[in-house]
């Protein structure tokens, strides 16, 4: 069986510009361009992580806008890719969501633009992803990224995109297109 | 010396989702996003492309905010890549640009997703700008893609992301940062 790869956008626990540990607003573009990634890169979901209610009540009706209200009637290849994007409440209502479905749980990639040591390059994941099989969830910080409590619990830190010492402020929308490019483009 | 790499995002000429030909909206998300890759990526300049005198103001107050307004002073890494960044009237004034800073007429990249027949590949397009050298302008349209008019004067089309006969409706954000990717990665 063929690796199985989750995408989620985490709006916490996340870091502010000064280090703080904060709860980020949802952008709606985020939803957009990345249900469009996971969508053409095959990945199975694409989950926005926030705990605020108020926030996935909001989610929810973009969602269900281009899931089956007017957008979809509008556009048929956005409702297509909005058919992966799925609101949680926490890292742990994602993870309990892949285990019921695929029966295993999902080991975690993290990614952040800050790694230097312990990480693995694309081709090497890519290789272990081949080869272990499994599901595998991708994680992304808004922010200023992901805080260490979440980076603390990775099976996999992926090694940033970027040239160590460059410049290396992509957004998060850019940022899981090029990671998806790197781990899916002719694979499959 | 090195191939210079320059980015245009054109307004118009481009294709509604009914193939007439219009000019679209500029969005401020484009300009981060596609700001912030060109500097990841090592891009000479990123154009932003309206006939539209009032959205060239509207734009130039946005750049103006973040290169020396109090964008800059909040995001210095912000303002690092909105250096980059400039508004243009046309396709003809970008190619007067480049040719008055660099001394020769910039070859024309155009991407799209539709494209099948007489593209070049990536591998192929690196190896000749690593071998010719030069300056090379990619063209992304918004809308529904670039008009016949412009990619009438392409000098190489480049093959679409994604896979053949699949799903391929990147956002041209994502696009941007894909192709900037597959063409500078371990490259600069």
């Amino acid at each position: 069986m063929p690796p199985r790869l989750y995408i989620a956008l985490l709006h916490y626990p996340v870091y502010d510009r000064q280090g703080r540990v904060v709860t980020t607003a949802v952008t709606n573009l985020d939803i957009h361009d990345i249900s469009r990634s996971s969508r053409t890169y095959g990945a199975e979901r694409f989950y926005i992580v926030t705990p605020l209610e108020q926030q996935k009540a909001l989610v929810g009706k973009i969602l269900r806008h281009w899931q089956e209200g007017p957008g979809a009637l509008f556009n048929p290849s956005r409702r297509e890719a909005f058919g992966l994007a799925e609101v949680k409440g926490s890292l742990e209502e994602v993870l309990a969501d892949i285990s019921e479905k695929d029966g295993c749980r999902a080991r975690i990639i993290v990614t952040g633009a800050k790694f230097s040591t312990g990480v693995i390059g694309f081709e090497e994941l890519r290789r272990r992803m081949a080869s272990d099989g499994g599901s595998y969830l991708l994680l992304f910080g808004t922010g200023s990224g992901l805080a260490a409590e979440v980076t603390d619990r990775a099976d996999f830190v992926l090694e940033p995109l970027g040239q160590a010492g460059g410049y290396n402020h992509l957004s998060v929308r850019s940022a899981v297109a090029v990671v998806l490019d790197r781990l899916r483009h002719e694979r499959f």
